[in-house]
């Protein structure tokens, strides 16, 4: 969101066209910060600001724009502009900016841009969504084995320029195949006629092209690397995943699960940016899907409507009763669905989270009911208490445990466990709510009717 | 989770005493990896694969044990070598390490340990959970302004053992108030007379210590930074959190968020280090305030028993209807929730907001009724399937737009809106989904009791 305080600013350094300070501000502050500061201000004045930056600053400044803002700057501005600009981005930026625009503005520009770029944003641009070779940068900076250490730093000063980071070199042969790697830190350490091939670590952690982003990014994280390289299957080196890119990745992952557990097919773009008929279509599937399930509840209530309406009083227990099963079996589901994510329970010990859940729900369970039995004592006589105490044990429990094994049954039938989402787990709680209260039910009252016959 | 590939052969090495093998092992694989492919080692085991590789890298694998791991090894281990091992990690995650352990066994630890040491421990351990204090470390590069280039480099060069990272380099004054920033790459790339004052960037972007652990996560992800400096209110630097927590605070940050939209208080440790007292605790107070939401959806069919005793097929549609409204106002609230989080959508935009989801609860609330229209009609006759139909179109519309103002208006009472949890909005939404459905009711058969009179 732009920043009320400096919009006016810059807004009236623009107008007095204040060359020094503007280069000034434009060489000084965080191009991160410029482009948050200068969100506000309209196409013309935007790319105004950047005239008063090199082209370099300029495609810097532009990566940190939000993809609105940006798809906006790029339908208004002369297509030869903004070539050179892309010809500067960051490679993987400009892939990212790339992919969100028309197909048609993409063909235009491309030809514009110098071809060596071109074939590199083709290249990156033809890997499929999700995985490393979607997500990876090819500005990464490389080394001969057979270079002194001294010669490896004038190399690396030279790439600099154009390198996401120098601060991890990756060690290539004439081949480009990745046999090691070395860090800044090393180089500064080494003396400097010692060779590369000598200091530099041969067993390299790498992940592959077509592998998923979310894995590669877990890597990343385990090893607390700066970056990760990523090579094709005959280990030749196609470009470098870096840890900036973690973070947004772990993000998306996060909000597709929040969205899953909802029973929301996941957005493709961002809440802001879906529109009305994009967010109706990843709801109403699972909306209807969910409808036939609450069918099987009305048919329980069908199979006992005498029973119900001889006792309407049982009428009044039953949202009680069959929301308190969905919200301890959401509650239970949730849990097991985020240890699995996290990796920090493993599918093998189902046996043992069954065995503590049983005792968890046990507790919860033995807890409402004595609530339940009091609430319905009060409203209906010691009769009803026990049936909606009963039933209230008899839910929870089961409920409890139908959330911590639905997780583990999707994840087998490879669907993701996200799915066992609150919305499914509480449909499925309420037949499963309905059916325990009504059985039990029908078994008091036969019991207490036995009891008063003797 | 121990790799069972590796296990046997380290094993086999140890119990072989195979010096060469496991010395080069220690030191050709990644502290990452060790600590992976060893975590199914006993302690005795784990101590003597540890001891095969210098101080320094001992610390770095240790780091990379889980939790549980460290604790058993420190319990068992003789004080002098665990003190000497404490010098040798990296200052925050010895910290979280020595939180972890009983008071006791840290009251012992600390004497041994050398004094600077230990007083960067107590400081450390002094700052507040989930503040940029308690997760930041003090190992960072720092350097006067007024070097040279090339002195600067081995200022480093003698930093660089007990640095967290020379990549970002801190400028300081003599009183350690921060006054510039320089990266590694910016110290290659200068001349090597040049001063660091002339090439340092003057405006550092930084947090305050006290400053909440998600928000300095934040900062540090938009910047794409390696490392954030974290001052005190008199701009001194403290401390210095890095890219590899991002991931950690993220990881954490999310998994609350799940845990309270599941109306579950968050798990301090894992699921998995949870025990069953914890987790009930966590959980019985969630459950019996929604008893009491629920007592509502009670009282409601209390009010209308003679319609529903009159009617009887209309409670075959009861769980039709309320499972439709709390699955639609899930789906809602869990969009806000997670696009709020992510500052995807700003507090500010709560009437366009409103305005895209009426028009997405009227598509969806539309679809349900006809859908069940023809449901009910098949099973209760065109009456039936009217009050069903007209009831699924208010509910759904009605439940959408309760998931959409509860966030905002939770978070307006300073309420974190993950509390708009599935479980909170389904009960409500149950209420709310009775009233309606016998307000529809009792509507539609006046209407038609007088349309038959006529």
């Amino acid at each position: 969101m732009p920043n009320p305080l400096l919009l006016p600013e810059f807004r009236e350094l623009l107008s007095e066209g204040n060359t020094e300070t503007l280069t000034e501000l434009m060489g000084d502050m965080h191009p991160a910060s410029i482009a948050e500061f200068s969100e506000g201000l309209d196409v013309d004045e935007t790319w105004q600001l950047l005239s008063y930056a090199p082209l370099e600053r300029q495609a810097e400044v532009f990566s940190f724009y939000p993809p609105e803002n940006q798809e906006e700057l790029v339908s208004d501005v002369g297509r030869e502009r903004m070539s050179s600009l892309l010809e500067a981005m960051s490679h993987d930026d400009r892939v990212d900016l790339l992919k969100q625009l028309d197909e048609e503005v993409v063909e235009n520009l491309l030809p514009l841009v110098a071809r060596a770029d071109r074939e590199d944003i083709r290249k990156l641009m033809s890997y499929p969504e999700y995985t490393a070779g979607a997500v990876m940068t090819t500005d990464y900076a490389s080394l001969p084995a057979d270079t002194t250490v001294s010669e490896a730093l004038s190399l690396l000063r030279r790439q600099a320029p154009n390198a996401e980071t120098i601060y991890y070199v990756y060690v290539l042969d004439a081949e480009r195949h990745l046999v090691g790697f070395v860090s800044l830190q090393d180089l500064i350490l080494a003396r400097p006629n010692a060779l590369v091939r000598d200091i530099m670590q041969p067993d390299v952690v790498s992940v592959r092209v077509e592998q998923d982003r979310e894995e590669v990014a877990q890597e990343l994280a385990k090893y607390d690397f700066l970056a990760i390289p990523v090579v094709d299957d005959q280990n030749r080196l196609m470009g470098i995943v870096t840890h900036d890119d973690v973070a947004d990745v772990m993000e998306a992952e996060a909000t597709e699960d929040f969205h899953l557990a909802a029973a929301v097919t996941p957005l493709i773009r961002g809440y802001g940016q879906s529109g009305i008929w994009s967010l109706y279509r990843r709801r109403v599937g699972w909306l209807l899907m969910l409808v036939f399930v609450s069918l099987l509840s009305s048919g329980v209530i069908e199979a006992y409507e005498e029973v119900l309406h001889s006792v309407i009083a049982l009428a009044f227990f039953l949202p009680l009763l069959i929301d308190s099963g969905g919200n301890t079996g959401s509650q239970a589901a949730t849990l097991i669905v985020r240890a699995l994510a996290t990796d920090e329970v493993d599918p093998k010990q189902l046996v043992g989270i069954v065995l503590k859940e049983l005792s968890v729900g046990l507790s919860l369970g033995v807890t409402m009911a004595v609530a339940s039995f009091f609430l319905a004592l009060f409203r209906g006589g010691f009769d009803v208490g026990m049936i909606v105490g009963i039933s209230m044990l008899c839910i929870v429990l089961s409920a409890n445990l139908l959330g911590v094994l639905l997780p583990f049954v999707l994840s087998r039938l490879r669907f993701d466990p996200a799915v066992a989402s609150s919305p499914l787990i509480t449909t499925v709680a309420d037949v499963l709510g309905l059916l325990l209260y009504f059985m039990v039910a029908t078994w008091t009252m036969n019991w207490m009717g036995t009891l008063e016959r003797l």
